[in-house]
């Protein structure tokens, strides 16, 4: 299977993807979140795996944003969770005072932000397009230029790493989800590898503007059925400031009846409600 | 007063200031938002103008992270919403189909991400740290490369507008925040120019996570008092994937009997709670 995800070689979605999709597939790495989304449902890919939230910098709008309003035929197959490590990198040795300038993409740069204010003050912070892509910049110069990137992306390019243990929490994690045309699991694709968890439910809806009540009204049907949020987060709906979407992930599979009876019930309050996908906790 | 912004001049935090202030205060542009809400906990400025949510991109985080985790003697005392416009910008005029690189911060090109496929699909993108420092960059290049950027940023740099109304959506307005070291209004400050408008107050709080009906007991006495919540974003906690801190903002102010009631109830079902502010919706 063709399975995208964001390049080039070497960023932390190939890293998910290396440690969790298994021999045999195509790696297709694009130049965006949004591209790597439309590509399976454009079906010019099989699948894609994209960063959905990070434990420090929240969820990642754009994954969001494509999922709710642009790609409505892509469904959430599988969920992977991975530690994310950067490491300070630079083409040779060099002591850290003497690091002139840091390229970095800007959620390296905000998980690491202690270690720059303390270590490297006097460095220049420039930003990425990627982590990979800072360290590609850094692989390509002889000047005094560091970058903030994987252990993968330090080995694909020849250069060294200078620094590790340099995130600001080591509960720096992100959620990795794969995407595909279809809602079922398929035993051929890389969402055949997760592992037996219990189940998940990720959904987002819309409430209207003149219903200040839904929303109460939502975490009490779903309170009502011992029901589960893990998860709840409000992005703009695009059509003005005050005016949310909700993304919710809720315990259980969609085939379960609890779960199946609560999202039967939330239609009533709601101006839309869409399932992003039931799949098994990563 | 001293009045900090994120800089360089030009960006769009120097129009909302300038759109708001009122003569006589020295400008302090600094290098992050951190940086900016910080110099006010610090008391290396007197206020601090910065952006805490888009229309069209959701909630600044590092806004939100800032004042939740690191700035606890910083208030919100005024809210300012600026339509945000972003221009197409270059050293001198140039046909869109010959521009070869865009130069941008992600918000900006995240705003015009239709423009940018549609109308300059080969043109290469590229990351700045802020609009006004990609506008910087291109007035010092005579390459046919172009930024996303304010018009006064434009006119500040001596470069031309090659398009205007390029924006994904017309809807796409910035809330800004005045912090201040005092929780009341100064009749000497940038807040006093506020417009005599209803008040709310924006709280951030945390939920134990062995609690899970906690939120739904806080949208209850909320709902109980007729109190409104206008806005609900979760946030991680930095402890974990699945730990989240809430930011609300809440119709009516803080001085007044139902919201303090309210405010009082809330302790109960919450680990924390903090008031970030009452102020005048903007």
């Amino acid at each position: 299977m063709r399975i995208a995800f964001l390049g080039p070689e070497g960023t932390f979605s190939e890293e998910a993807l290396n440690a969790s999709a298994g021999a045999g597939h195509e790696h297709v790495p694009l130049g965006s979140i949004y591209e790597t989304i439309m590509a399976v449902h454009e079906r010019t890919a099989d699948r894609a795996i994209v960063p959905i939230e990070n434990s420090l910098e929240g969820s990642v709008s754009t994954t969001l944003d494509t999922l709710a309003f642009d790609a409505r035929d892509v469904h959430i197959v599988r969920e992977v969770a991975l530690p994310i490590r950067n490491r300070l990198i630079a083409r040779a040795a060099l002591p850290l005072e003497q690091v002139r300038r840091v390229i970095s993409h800007p959620q390296a740069k905000a998980q690491c932000s202690r270690f720059l204010r303390e270590r490297l003050p006097q460095a220049e912070l420039v930003a990425a397009d990627s982590t990979a892509d800072a360290v590609r910049q850094v692989a390509a110069t002889d000047r005094d230029w560091a970058a903030l990137g994987t252990a993968l992306s330090a080995e694909l390019y020849g250069c060294t790493v200078l620094a590790e243990g340099i995130d600001d929490s080591e509960e720096n994690r992100t959620r990795f989800v794969y995407l595909s045309p279809q809602a079922e699991a398929d035993p051929a694709g890389p969402e055949a590898g997760a592992p037996d968890r219990p189940w998940k439910t990720s959904i987002v809806c819309a409430i209207a503007r003149d219903r200040p009540g839904a929303l109460l009204e939502i975490l009490r049907q779903l309170a009502d059925r011992d029901v589960n949020l893990t998860k709840l987060e409000s992005r703009p709906a695009k059509t003005g400031l005050g005016a949310y979407v909700f993304f919710m992930d809720i315990e259980g599979g969609a085939h379960e009846r609890a779960v199946a009876a609560a999202l039967e019930a939330l239609h009533e309050p709601l101006t839309s409600l869409r399932v992003l996908g039931s799949y098994q906790v990563g």
